[in-house]
C-alpha cells in the first residue's frame, strides 16, 4: 500500500449546528452555558454561544481516524491552540499537512488547523502524532 | 472571589460505557472500527475496543468548564499525549494541577493527566491553558 509522504495536504469542510453542540454537551458532560445558553453568551465577550474547543478538535480525530490517513490509525498525541471562538452554523475548513514521518515507528506528525471560510482567519492551530502501520 | 493558587490539585473519577463510546462516534463522526467493533478490535494489538482519545480528552473540557476552575472558563489550549489505550467500563481518574498562573491575563497552565485506577498506570498526559476572569 502506498505510504503518505511529507507535505501531503488534506482539507475537510464542516460546520456544527446548535443541536450538535447540545448533543456534544450531553455526551461529554460539558454543559458550560457559554456553549448552550444564548442569553448567557450575550453577556460575555463572545456575544453568542461558542462551539466547545473539544468538539472542534473532534474533527481532527474523525478525519484522521476515517479519511486521512484513515483506517488503522492510532492517535498518539494532539496539541490544539484555540485562537478564536467558533460559532454554530458557520462554515469552517480543517487543513491537515504531513510535517514529518518516522518509517521505523510508522508514525507521522501532522499539522492540524481550522480556518473560518468566510473571513479566512485561523481559529485553531496545532498538530497531531498518528501511528498507522500501512501508511507511514 | 478567591483565586486558585499554584499547586492546587483536583481529581475526578470516571468511566465510559460502550454505549457512550458509540454515541461519541455518532456525534464526532469518528466511526473508526477500533472503537466500535469488538471483532475488528480483536485483530489489533489492543484486543478489545478502545475509547477515542478525543473522548478521554473531553473529560478535561468537562471538568475545567464546569468544576475546576469551572464557570466562566475559556479554553485556550490543550495538549494530550495518549500513552496507553483506554477501555470501556474501566475505572479512571483525571488529575488536574495548577502549574502556573498569569494574573494580568487571568490565565493558568493546568496539567491534565489520566490514571487507570486498577493498575495505577498513567494513560494520558498533557496540559491545558485556561482563562478565567474570576479565578486567576
Amino acid at each position: 500500500m502506498a505510504t503518505i509522504s511529507i507535505g501531503t495536504v488534506y482539507k475537510h469542510q464542516f460546520s456544527f449546528s446548535q443541536a450538535e453542540v447540545i448533543l456534544f454537551a450531553q455526551v461529554s458532560g460539558d454543559n458550560n452555558p457559554l456553549h448552550l445558553d444564548a442569553d448567557f453568551a450575550a453577556t460575555t465577550q463572545f456575544k453568542k454561544p461558542i462551539i466547545h474547543g473539544a468538539l472542534a478538535s473532534s474533527v481532527f480525530s474523525k478525519i484522521m481516524g476515517t479519511a486521512f490517513p484513515g483506517f488503522g490509525s492510532v492517535y498518539l498525541e494532539q496539541h490544539s491552540k484555540y485562537l478564536r471562538p467558533m460559532f454554530v452554523d458557520q462554515a469552517y475548513e480543517a487543513v491537515f499537512e504531513v510535517i514529518s514521518t518516522n518509517a521505523e515507528k510508522h508514525t507521522a506528525e501532522i499539522s492540524t488547523e481550522i480556518f473560518d471560510i468566510t473571513t479566512g482567519k485561523k481559529t485553531t492551530t496545532g498538530y497531531a502524532v498518528i501511528m498507522n502501520l500501512e501508511k507511514f
